[in-house]
């Protein structure tokens, strides 16, 4: 990547400084695509950290304040907290100024946020599919994006020119975007993210709470299978409550799909229909096949996992 | 790791040399650990790839051939050959050889190869807790065992002088061992490794199988979580397939305990219950951290994923 010659925004303020704000504030600095970082946060102590870290220009814990003059203003909170945070802001926004967020669900943010949007400022809804299991200021990193997806979800009617200004910004942070519409988004992420989050948290509650498996068993033999859907079900808690609260019909709809599929599993295991599970089996494989082909996943097998030794 | 001294055993046979046998092979020889490597394949291919590769010492087909005078014997092949295969070779044991094998599932395998074990034989079935989605000769490496687990779980009776000799071989490999009774590893490693099996090749098949979704967006989307499953649900089907018929009772009481958290988990979205959801996000995320402080997986965010760029 080469910085930017000129910078693609005037200021940027990021409300909410976690794993994406954070990386965001890191890639956004280290090329130059912003002339000003102002960062706001609820808490001080985060606000402190970031700080600390030398993610922006200016701290306030006021987003109202955070937002004057400008020029993008990029919510990165719990989608649950869109609604008050947009409302917060409102009356601080700059004529002309975009607003946008990162949450992982789409339509149901629309509907928070747009409401308390004023007259002549544009609202510009975004998804960056990448991340990792880890939160908070110190976990972001200029990378993250790199060849992962950014989705924007502009509602009717939005100026295009502001939507092209988003989608330079989310291309400069080193994503590929794509532009869809909100409810088409939330049932792709529903079963691409919401449902594999869902059923690792599951399964790793499953786990825990068995009587006839310890759960010092299940961590000491957890590199058949288990350890991959723990890293999952580390993320971060208030983020994920807040995707299935508010993504709650396309999730019921795919978990529906779901557990129906795996009710016709269960049963060729208890019919010892081998020939359904191996063919099964089988296509699944050309799907990741797939994902590694397009630049999704790492071809190094294991995920390229260095040693674990204590 | 330093080479041995003396080899812990003369002849060793493996009948079978896909991601485990070619890994035991790879690292017995690398450290010395026997005399002579034996290999033996059903499929000829296979044998002239271990050949190409210099994986063994001497190669056949005829696997009764590949134990004679050999005083350890492993069959690394899917746990539904298990039987066949011990009935090909118990005429050509030595007595006094060691017979194990390296199945997933532990008690059917034991009820297979009993019978055909002759007097004076010893039978010490074991389970190294290890691999990659890899499979067949090429996939194997000399440092695949390291800091992982290897259950072994002989019978009642067992000589104990020979369960000795196979953990003394298994820790040289670089496994920690524990012994276990057969029904509890079937247990214990349904609930770790054939669920999240199961569950990752479920949801790669439902992901799959949409109207609403298409397989390409499901493909290029798949940072959000999706792509981590869609890695163990490209596992050796033959093998998963000998997994779920051969450990039923175990899979089916596991996988009724996950459905029946998962239809809690439903419930609580249905109605909106955000703190249960919060509750048993945060707690999922201590099992995560016990699992990464004893070495059972690395701490590097992302599994320490490098760039996935074409």
């Amino acid at each position: 990547m080469t910085a930017s010659d000129k910078p693609l925004f005037g200021k940027l303020a990021l409300i909410g400084i976690g794993l994406i704000g954070g990386s965001i504030a890191r890639r956004a600095r280290r090329d130059g695509l912003v002339g000003h970082i102002a960062i706001s946060t609820r808490r001080a102590e985060t606000l402190e950290r970031a700080r600390e870290l030398d993610l922006g220009d200016s701290y306030c814990l006021d987003p109202a304040q955070a937002v004057k003059d400008a020029d993008l203003v990029i919510l990165c909170v719990p989608v649950g907290a869109s609604g008050a945070v947009t409302e917060a802001i409102a009356g601080a926004l700059k004529p002309g100024a975009i607003v946008s967020d990162v949450g992982s669900v789409k339509g149901d943010v629309v509907k928070q946020m747009q409401p308390f949007i004023p007259q002549g400022v544009h609202f510009v809804p975004a998804h960056p599919v990448a991340g990792t299991e880890q939160s908070g200021p110190d976990s972001g990193f200029a990378d993250l994006f790199d060849e992962r997806w950014c989705i924007v979800t502009p509602p009717e009617g939005t100026d295009a020119a502001a939507v092209d200004r988003l989608v330079g910004f989310w291309t400069a942070l080193g994503s590929n975007v794509e532009v869809m519409e909100p409810e088409r988004h939330d049932l792709v992420l529903a079963i691409t993210s919401h449902i594999p989050h869902l059923i690792a948290y599951n399964i790793v509650g499953t786990a825990a709470h068995l009587e006839k498996v310890t759960a010092s068993e299940v961590i000491k033999f957890s590199a058949g299978g288990f350890r991959d859907f723990t890293r999952i079900a580390a993320s971060d808690p208030t983020m994920w409550r807040d995707v299935f609260l508010h993504n709650k019909d396309a999730v019921l709809e795919m978990l529906g799909r779901f557990i129906e599929d795996l009710f016709a599993l269960q049963r060729s295991i208890r019919f010892g229909e081998g020939d359904k599970l191996y063919d099964l089996f089988t296509r699944t494989r050309a799907i990741r096949r797939s994902i590694v082909d397009v630049g999704q996943d790492t071809s190094a097998p294991d995920f390229g996992r260095g040693p674990t030794k204590r």
